[in-house]
């Protein structure tokens, strides 16, 4: 392939003037740039993007974290981030994590080796420690999860008020025995979520039970169903669960299910997140709704504000309960 | 930040050495090399790697378009081109093309540019002119959907085998009027999956009914829901219906029970893919398997190989027909 030597032989100018053109510096006249672009058309030249990328140093690359690619939650805040992203003539760079340190450490530094201008972290799992070194001179926005007290900054929503939201729809609906599918309460979102719910349960002075709080190590179909096993295996039946993601309340509608019990009638479920799924069911499910796609687009602008040297405040979006069929039939 | 002039000064040597050390040459002797190191870290510099990947010309990024990442059949394929990428020390960028050309150039352009050293397509309606002129300079692999014909190495299953075995299990089970819910036949695995179709029908004397054929122009969920809309507006009801993607089933099976009817009793259903969820649904769904995680592996795999400059050939992975409750009761 030509490189730029040949482009300027064949165009009869300095490679400083090819180089010129490609950047599209204005002090070329008219009839050089139509001479190095036809050079470079008839030679079929390609500059190297790298190269660009490494005079003016940012690589128009950002960096998504997210813990895995198969829970549909991430999908429509993906969605957010890409399209903002792209109107602004960034690209994004999707990086599982599998929560996995050495995983992230191989996305950590891409940005430090200015691979990628920036990062917006959905992973509860990242390690903190870590992001916060880099975070010393690299831009970093958290997204859904965040970290209380701390100095990055973040959006998500208020996952307490909401999980209180939903709790008390099942009290309203007249329901004192509610279960609790909980994921693993290292994580801040877990822990505000369960003290929505106690809020919610001291309200209306119902005891917490502690054997209808169920932990899952991981938010998979497969773990709802086996938090679901486990409270029916309870002393006391609950009447209602609430569970913190859509994806452990459709394990566990469907754990009811075989049991050839009926939702809501014998069991209601309310879930949280609003995933697709979720209207797909049957019953339908009844779920708090987070704004992902809005949560994506403004965690982008945040991120694109912060490589541009804008100081971005964290923001905090409104949640919704969707009431459907797995509540009130 | 430090650069690599003052690394060299601080540690008294040339620049040239320092790159030798950053570069792991072994002609730098153990001296010399400890203090380029103690420079390094004193200064904290972060040697920018574009410009490393400048002079090696390579980006260790392997660039994966998807129509969507709402569609959980690629989440298993990605994990699987992911392990084997991280495994073999490169990383994936994740190209999310929403079947846009604008969007195809912006990734295409990567590539061109060096910013990423090849691609893995499973975007069916990829702009395939494009595609080919790119690979006269680039490897490129194609997953799931292929080139009838061309000259692009793919990793794929049989579709029209695979679709003639989920309808001969249908027929064998007594059904004569069998609806099929087919996506957009432009595209090749919807030719092969109606050929397939066909061709089990003709095998027992079965005639094809051209209303119990939808083709739906997306694979959501909802795709399905209009889909079999349509079909219970036919004259004579069919008792099963095989749908090409577990998304389009599940929609399917959603309306179904909107309308009160059993499955498998009123309405058997097929699906295709085996995606999460589809063993969530009430009843569980009886779906065509493809190895999806397997089929990401090989993607890479053939696509590493290919950037090594070695020969690659085309791979077809058998599928399963997986037997669940939306067929048996």
């Amino acid at each position: 392939m030509a490189n730029i030597q040949q482009v300027a032989q064949k165009a009869g100018v300095s490679v400083a003037t090819v180089s010129r053109v490609l950047n599209n510096n204005t002090t070329v006249s008219p009839e050089t740039r139509l001479r190095v672009e036809n050079a470079i058309k008839d030679l079929n030249y390609e500059p190297s993007m790298l190269g660009r990328n490494l005079r003016n140093s940012e690589s128009r690359l950002l960096l998504v974290l997210i813990p895995s690619i198969s829970n549909p939650f991430y999908s429509e805040i993906i969605n957010g981030i890409q399209n903002t992203a792209i109107a602004n003539n960034y690209n994004i760079l999707l990086c599982e994590t599998d929560s996995n340190p050495e995983r992230e450490n191989i996305y950590f530094n891409m940005v430090k080796n200015k691979l990628a201008d920036g990062i917006i972290s959905m992973d509860p799992a990242v390690n903190m420690q870590k992001l916060y070194e880099l975070a010393e001179n690299h831009p970093i926005i958290l997204c859904s999860e965040y970290d209380e007290g701390g100095s990055l900054p973040y959006v998500t929503i208020d996952s307490e008020l909401a999980a209180y939201h939903a709790v008390k729809h099942l009290i309203k609906l007249g329901h004192k025995n509610i279960a609790l599918i909980n994921s693993d309460e290292k994580f801040l979102y877990a822990r505000q979520r369960r003290a929505g719910y106690e809020k919610a349960l001291k309200e209306f002075d119902i005891p917490v039970h502690k054997e209808w709080i169920y932990n899952t190590i991981h938010v998979d179909f497969q773990d709802g169903v086996q938090a679901m096993r486990k409270l029916f295996q309870s002393n006391e039946r609950p009447s209602a669960v609430f569970a913190v993601s859509d994806t452990l309340a459709i394990g566990a509608l469907k754990e009811i299910n075989v049991r050839g019990l009926k939702v809501p009638e014998d069991m209601a479920i309310v879930g949280f997140d609003k995933i697709n799924f979720s209207n797909m069911t049957n019953p339908t499910l009844t779920t708090v709704a987070q704004p992902m796609y809005e949560m994506g687009c403004v965690a982008a602008g945040m991120l694109m504000n912060s490589i541009k040297g804008i100081r971005v405040d964290s923001i905090i979006l409104d949640h919704e309960l969707i009431i459907r069929e797995s509540t009130m039939g």
